[in-house]
């Protein structure tokens, strides 16, 4: 297992994931982005836009992982609620907070433009401190190890991308991927040996049927960049003994 | 809140989700299968190939909610630890499983072919029932309301279909949509109202900028037929009240 020092979850929040009607693009993103920053995702949940689940998830996950992201309800309509959700988590007010005010006063001409539904987006926790969205300026915030990101993939990758470098982290969690034509059947035994003999290495087997052919990805993770290669090896030849040519990369990624 | 009667969790297991190497594609279908059996998909939640961890989510999970489905884990390589987790968390023994064999072995000329790896797949936790896998024949099983189901999307769906009719469920939830061409920040507050009406209809809305146009699906959801239509009405009438002609259907979906 591989086990950087910190470790995340996401909430993923919105009825609308649930239902079927959105599928969640932001995990993947985060999942990688945080790899790279030598973090790992270790937990994501998807919950609905319900007052005591969202207060019961946060206040679970924010002692139990050293950063936690929201994604989602935080926009200018009744089932955004996840602002007020954070506020009763922490046992803070809502307020208006008028740096929010000015961000998002740029979206419009005037005064009047600032709908009561509009304002909305401007109550933050408080004791929060904002994040910058660069995309529609309705910011996002942090609360304490709690950044609340919009649901919306484009503003949530522009916010994280916004405090990325504010994380604490640890060494990057880099993969090699090795492609076997062979089935999972074939390569489970002397795969599991392989494992055996890198327990700091990570090692991962993911089948695929493509193009006629039966194979698996097998994908070493580690934050070692030498004994990943040495992992990678052991594979290599593991494949090589089974009568097969390794072939390098994760040529069974399913499609998005 | 739509609140059917029945309520179901989806743990889908597997570290490469959590690094962003594989997308989940199985918890929209499930969500829109459940809805159609009067079951709401109440959480879903990614966990990490770690027997701990799926332990505990099992055990927390098949108390707290009608149903329980996994995807993933169920295959023969050596990170594959499901069902010997379900067996865990149940507290009985994993045994290979005769019927499970039977049906692999068709898979096969010979017996020869069945790799201990691949025997593995016939280990189950002890009292379970087998779920018949259509399209490549190692079974999932269910352990009292526990289903677990491979993750390969179109396994896990041809295994979710041989048991869907054994669930136990209500009145389908529906769903009508109208898509306004209007922002949320204008929409917003009439939105709200329209919702204090109807109570028992769940209305989301889902803000999108497409083709130069800001607008929102408005998504009303529900069991009763004549209720969601009344609110679509509701709906429909408040686009128009704003001064815009509102479209029927969910024109925001965003592509998957």
């Amino acid at each position: 297992m591989v086990s950087p020092k910190y470790a995340a979850c996401l909430l993923i929040i919105g009825n609308e994931v649930l239902s079927g009607r959105t599928r969640d693009a932001n995990l993947q993103y985060l999942g990688q982005r945080l790899n790279q920053r030598g973090i790992r995702l270790a937990e994501a949940r998807v919950i609905p836009d319900d007052a005591e689940v969202i207060v019961a998830a946060l206040n679970e996950c924010r002692v139990r992982f050293d950063h936690v992201f929201t994604t989602g309800g935080i926009g200018p309509t009744h089932d955004d609620i996840t602002a007020a959700c954070v506020a009763r988590a922490f046992g803070v007010a809502l307020e208006r907070n008028a740096e929010a005010r000015r961000m998002l006063r740029r979206n419009y001409k005037s005064d009047a433009e600032l709908t009561e539904a509009r304002l909305k987006m401007t109550e933050i926790p408080a004791g929060a401190s904002l994040i910058e969205n660069p995309v529609s300026h309705a910011p996002g915030f942090r609360m304490e190890n709690v950044f609340v990101f919009a649901g919306i993939p484009r503003i949530m990758q522009a916010m994280f991308e916004v405090i990325v470098d504010t994380l604490k982290g640890g060494a990057p969690v880099l993969s090699k991927a090795v492609t076997a034509r062979l089935p999972e059947g074939i390569l489970g035994g002397p795969l599991a040996d392989v494992q055996k003999r890198f327990p700091d290495v990570e090692i991962g087997s993911y089948p695929f049927n493509r193009d006629g052919i039966h194979g698996a990805s097998l994908v070493a993770r580690g934050t070692e960049p030498a004994r990943l290669e040495e992992a990678a090896a052991a594979i290599r030849q593991m494949v090589r003994d089974l009568g097969s040519e390794p072939i390098d990369g994760d040529l069974g990624v399913p499609p998005a």
